[in-house]
């Protein structure tokens, strides 16, 4: 589908130096302000989406979502109290209240293109829902890591007992609730003492992957656990997903482990059973294979082979590859770059992680380079673009976008304030990102919308405006892995889903009062 | 001066679109691996200065420096104890310890363009030789700010105290001294607690301000304060510098105030007495007139006429005009556009402040623009530049660099960790800067060396090496205020610096074993 749809202004550095007003001395008040306007409104335009043309309706819920904009931006600017300025974790909440939240919400969002497996459903759903399960087992290992399992009988690698067992010793169950919880996500009150730097975010965050594996991986669990999923994006307005996952095998109650063939085909069918049951908002979800980056050549090897299979297998659900785990502790993917050639000959589509990295001209950095030179068809993260002019010149004559996770990136400590994200000066430029929750259940968030505020808010600055919002929502349907007549397909069905919102959105807020 | 002098890849982004190696599909390890050279070799061009070709003897000073580099990034990122990207004011020990900061103390940096007339000694020497001077009081007003003056006789305008009677109350007058340096800084070892947010940081950094002005307005402190913050930049191998003032009145021991020209032809002649006495290292200084931009039109007005007089009156010494103070807090530039206007039509250089600001989108973020139409010959931090994608082009066009001060930036809070700072990506492209301290002695740093250490860290990342530094000595000059004659001359006499540096670094790291 590509350019058709949308992707605006790519080469707007070049093309907007003929469109430039002459700049030279000028002593007259009324020439100075006109040439001023001039260039304000070019800037405007630069803005990724804003070049587009809304019909009347649209400017309609624009001036609504403008004022409610322009409300928190004053607001936060006479009081400081600005959302993105602040560690997500402390102000869910208040984003929650935000007048701005709540349209985006609402808003059909298109697709969210980059999400783990294992983080993609509200913790505290998980808690309620699937720890209640018979049959499931919790046990603490010597370094006070938590692991459950889903036993017919529990095995004697650990000191399992029953959570039904654990929680009923409980006066107040809740309170053991709440402990499992902060077991299932990153969430506290002082991330900046909890969290001191990168390194020790990271450490637990994967204990969250831990924890949490097997208690999702039993399969009927599983099962229950993507539905759910689905469904908090369906009901969040996002149509489409594509979901990374490591394919940790499945199990039964018994124990068996279903292969990975057998794997896939529970999340394809699984998926199926929410689209059908859904079929008036919900159009699917595609998998990428993404193993752990920090391995041997053999292994990537042996993830290659796996990669081929799955493809020919499932060639509709498998959307291509991708390597994840830190950046700066794993492997470059350089070290791989015999095994990832056979990928992009066996045309198999690849959407790396690379650049979710501080560390400029260090090993890590450099993956932005072979990402882009392997293909890749979308970035994860590519928070280090910036830095790389030529890997960003490349992505721009490819076409190929990031996928920007702010809140992500502000947990696991590459930012403080989102107004410092690289992505603010991408979005200015009108370069092609598509925003995307990486891991929403790891710290208390749950479908896209929390990050679009983020993005309409930090990245867009006071003057993004729904032109934006809606061009986010292009984007990550026309960069999505899906092949021409599924992308049109989706597109159609997001624009009936668009026209509905905007019809809506006036009424709504004046039955509101 | 202009181009010849080094200035490098202004216009790599387009440039290098026809160099770059054509990146189509490869899955031939051998040209893939060749492709990813030319790349990662462009990309180490394309970094501010890169482009430029070492002599044998500077190949050998860049190995020193770069094997010192090279085991601070490792390091760094190792421990993640990395200098830069912790607030500065809890490093300078550190700092002080690096063999990179070392060896840039050593380096003959050029010039520093950007500082401010009361911040630019360090306030460890103000409180060890001016507060020790006779006639001088000081006094708390009702909301505990601290004030000095020199008196024959104090007034009544305050409860005056004589400090030396102050601190031989003291038993330990260190500890008196110690207060006073508390008041006469931003340090501490805590400012996430103390400056919570930019508005407190910067009610603070104001009050610095107000506490040490009538303390060095005295004309003879004055004589002695800026005679000694020159010897400061000389001792660290800065040869020139413009700093910024706003000409509150010096005046008398008897409470006579000199008039601005008066005030100004002690600045002119301090200069010169320490230029005579210091011929072999230093080149010179030039005052920007920076009066606050928080007023009114009619004020606004005045500066401009006042501007004119000192241009005439000093046409050597005064290099233009700017406005200062707290940009989301002050008056926009386009609110005086009829008032500045003038002073490009008086042909009055002008070097404004603008995009120091987070607010991308609001009133103060426009001032970029404003900058750049009104002729800026440089622009004041230009932090928000990336945010403004004409305006950078505007910038490159007309050859116009921003000034980074990254202490200043971090410590006043618009960025934490400096690697997320907006220079990182135009180092990264090659775009122009010069490096400076802005208020040095307002923190706790003294000279340049500070700042470029965290440049160099910092927005260099691992990558960039002497030639970046050697550029940002080359910028300073060709970047200066100075005529083209005096720019020769000083370009003339830091390459001589510069030889003779090089020339006795191996032999000085050698004597140390």
């Amino acid at each position: 589908m590509g350019l058709t749809w949308g992707v605006c202004c790519l080469l707007v550095l070049v093309a907007a130096a003929g469109a430039r007003p002459p700049a030279g001395h000028t002593f007259n008040t009324s020439d100075y302000l006109q040439q001023r306007r001039a260039i304000l409104a070019q800037e405007q335009t630069d803005i990724l989406g804003q070049n587009q043309v809304l019909s009347a309706e649209e400017e309609q819920v624009n001036k609504i979502l403008m004022a409610a904009k322009d409300a928190e931006m004053e607001d936060g600017f006479e009081t400081l109290d600005f959302l993105p300025s602040k560690n997500f974790m402390t102000v869910i909440q208040q984003m929650e209240e935000s007048q701005v939240f709540k349209l985006i919400k609402q808003m059909p969002k298109g697709a969210a293109l980059h999400l783990h497996h294992s983080a993609m459903a509200s913790s505290w759903w998980v808690v309620q829902e699937l720890t209640y399960w018979p049959h499931l087992y919790m046990c603490y290992d010597t370094d006070d890591h938590l692991f459950f399992r889903f036993f017919e009988k529990p095995d004697t690698t650990c000191a399992w007992e029953l959570v039904s067992t654990v929680r009923s010793n409980y006066v107040d169950p809740s309170e053991f609730d709440a402990m499992l919880f902060s077991r299932l996500t990153l969430l506290t009150e002082n991330p900046d003492e909890k969290y001191p730097d990168i390194n020790t975010v990271w450490s637990i965050f994967q204990g969250y992957f831990a924890t949490i594996s097997n208690l999702i991986m039993y399969r009927p669990a599983w099962e229950t656990y993507l539905y759910h999923a689905l469904g908090e994006f369906a009901d969040d307005n996002v149509m489409y997903i594509e979901f990374r996952g490591s394919l940790p095998p499945l199990y039964e109650l018994n124990g068996t482990k279903l292969t990975e063939e057998e794997s896939v085909a529970v999340y394809r069918d699984t998926t199926q059973r929410f689209v059908d049951d859904n079929q008036d908002r919900f159009f699917g979800a595609r998998f990428i294979f993404a193993p752990p980056r920090g391995v041997d050549n053999a292994t990537v090897h042996e993830y290659v082979s796996l990669m081929k299979r799955l493809k020919k297998a499932f060639p509709d659900f498998v959307a291509g590859f991708d390597l994840v785990g830190q950046e700066d502790k794993g492997e470059p993917l350089i070290a791989f770059v015999d095994e990832l050639l056979q990928l992009s000959e066996a045309d198999i589509r690849v959407f790396y992680h690379a650049g979710e990295t501080n560390w400029m001209g260090m090993e890590s950095d450099d993956n932005l380079i072979d990402a882009l030179l392997l293909n890749a068809s979308r970035i994860g993260h590519g928070y280090a673009l910036v830095k790389h002019p030529e890997a960003k010149m490349m992505a721009l004559e490819k076409d190929v976008p990031i996928e920007v996770s702010p809140i992500s990136n502000q947990v696991l400590k590459l930012v403080e304030d989102l107004r410092n994200h690289p992505a603010v000066g991408l979005v200015a430029e009108g370069f092609p990102i598509v925003v995307s929750a990486d891991d929403p259940g790891a710290w208390g968030a749950s479908g896209l919308s929390y990050d679009m505020y983020e993005a309409f808010m930090a990245f867009g600055g006071a003057k993004a405006d729904l032109r934006f919002l809606k061009q986010l929502a292009i984007n990550s349907i026309s960069y999505s892995s899906l092949d021409e007549a599924a992308e049109s397909d989706l597109m159609y069905k997001w624009v009936e889903k668009w026209k509905e919102f905007v019809a809506k959105t006036p009424t709504l807020l004046a039955d509101r009062g």
